[in-house]
């Protein structure tokens, strides 16, 4: 029995160290390994509500993500949270560790913390996101957020990700930056005002409306059927938070049919995708392979100029084939 | 003759509309097209220095990057800056346009300031910016500065991509955030302490000097035969450039033999990898392309639970071959 094989058992068992080590696994191990991780929970997974918290630094996402699993702890949901990190690229591992903002479920065995950091290359969160929220989904917690710590294309890889995407805003941080940030109103199915009680609440709101308003009008925004509710919270405090549960689940019941099934099979298609550049990738680079005598010549004579390196890109894949 | 020959031969005659417009094609244009650019244009460029500049969202990268130019143009030197944002992903184009804060540089025909937005997926970024900064290398310009606007994954890339990589730091910021980002110490060849003249700014070099020798001890920084300069700059005012412009000139010098080999030879490695997964990518995902029946019957396999994401991975890239 592989490794793998023996951590699956304890895993499904409920055994949190089988699902941490899965979890460095997906995000450390050899690309063999995560496979291996992929193909056999696959089987096991499908039942999890995967919720992505997204928005500019200092509007409260980490507040908004920790008083949310208070409230859905206070409904029996078990809570895994996925808080991916793409800033801290070279450190690698979790620099937050367990998170000190999560010491209030410290003791709570319905709650699980697992920071993810990217690690210098990119593309590399792209495969382990997805393969970490399916150990976790396969571990049995209902719900998994998915919180993204720093500010990036992980935003959108998040949104791609999750059945519910909420995007948190907050007044008083300068209508540049989130003016800059608009971008992210087209993947919210749920907006947050958080700090709410901070002056200028209401104007975001009328702002954001407007926002929403003309994104349908001109249809810029994906899903016709579903306009994304405004909701005013102030997570420190837990207020506003059953509101957004209850918001959660309208948008999952609004969903459960046929827009379900096209985000599920553009999830499906994209992470196809991605393992599938992964594993090219690997071949291509794969230090005494045999496509690596190839590229160090390559790589000589675009050094030398006497080829550029889009020609060179293609006689490498000519050894693919 | 093709746009793309036309456009290389106004550029060389130092056309600005159709640097532009070239920088536009890279950007955004259709892959092939961005294929085009770089195979015409790589034998003419080799010339210009690439200037990497990165650090933290606060320590005034941007005056850094502003006041950098200003000093190199009293040396005689024409400068592009290429301002990278990858947290912008959705929305594209360039959001901050034409800088306002390099409007102290209107007129000066010796300048030229371009921004780069990430364009939703991730590897978009890390195919057009050497494409871009191969442009502008092919332009004349004597040295690029290649400015990471956001935060995330593009600091790797752009030290990857730069002869000489310059960390900005500032005191007063928070140890949290600045412990980190302390990952990116592996990748400077120069480390700026901006906003000199505040409180700390003496705690902040001697925290790095500590770092820094550590660093090297362990052997965790790359290139044992260079110790980064620690600069203090004031850079709103101008201060500490000269010195820092000497030292970006003394890490070239440096480097001018086997460092700078070196770093030519990953660099040009890595581009033609990426270049190579994108054009697989593109044969992957292609729409009415030979594999888009196949994809599509994988993924409705995936969503079915009947097969795993790994697996239908592997079976995609059969279909290469």
């Amino acid at each position: 029995m592989s490794d793998v094989a023996a951590l699956e058992d304890r895993l499904l068992a409920g055994d949190r160290r089988a699902l941490a080590r899965l979890l460095t696994l997906v995000e450390d191990g050899a690309v063999d390994v995560q496979r291996e991780v992929v193909a056999r929970l696959h089987p096991r997974a499908g039942r999890a509500r995967l919720i992505g918290i997204t928005g500019s630094p200092g509007v409260g996402k980490s507040s908004v993500s920790s008083a949310l699993v208070a409230t859905l702890r206070t409904r029996g949901r078990q809570v895994a949270v996925l808080a991916v990190d793409p800033s801290s690229p070279l450190t690698g591992g979790a620099l937050l560790g367990d998170r000190i903002r999560m010491q209030a479920h410290h003791g709570d065995e319905g709650v699980f913390v697992r920071s993810m950091a990217a690690r210098g290359h990119l593309g590399g969160l792209a495969a382990a996101v997805p393969a970490a929220a399916l150990v976790l989904d396969a571990a049995g917690f209902d719900d998994v957020v998915l919180e993204t710590v720093g500010v990036g294309q992980s935003e959108v890889d998040v949104a791609a990700m999750a059945d519910t995407t909420l995007v948190v805003l907050a007044p008083g941080l300068g209508d540049g930056v989130q003016a800059a940030k608009a971008g992210i109103l087209e993947v919210a199915d749920v907006l947050v005002v958080n700090k709410a009680d901070l002056p200028g609440a209401g104007r975001l709101e009328s702002e954001l409306r407007g926002m929403l308003e003309l994104g349908h009008a001109v249809a810029i925004m994906p899903d016709v059927t579903w306009m994304p509710p405004i909701l005013r919270t102030v997570a420190v405090r837990g207020e506003g938070m059953d509101v957004l549960c209850d918001a959660i689940g309208a948008h999952g019941a609004a969903h459960a049919d046929a827009g379900g099934e096209r985000r599920a099979r553009a999830r499906a298609r994209r992470w196809i995708v991605e393992l599938a550049a992964g594993r090219v990738r690997d071949v291509l680079t794969a230090p005494g392979g045999a496509l690596d005598d190839r590229l160090e010549v390559l790589t000589g004579e675009v050094v030398a100029r006497s080829l550029d390196p889009a020609s060179a890109a293609e006689r490498l894949i000519e050894g693919l084939r």
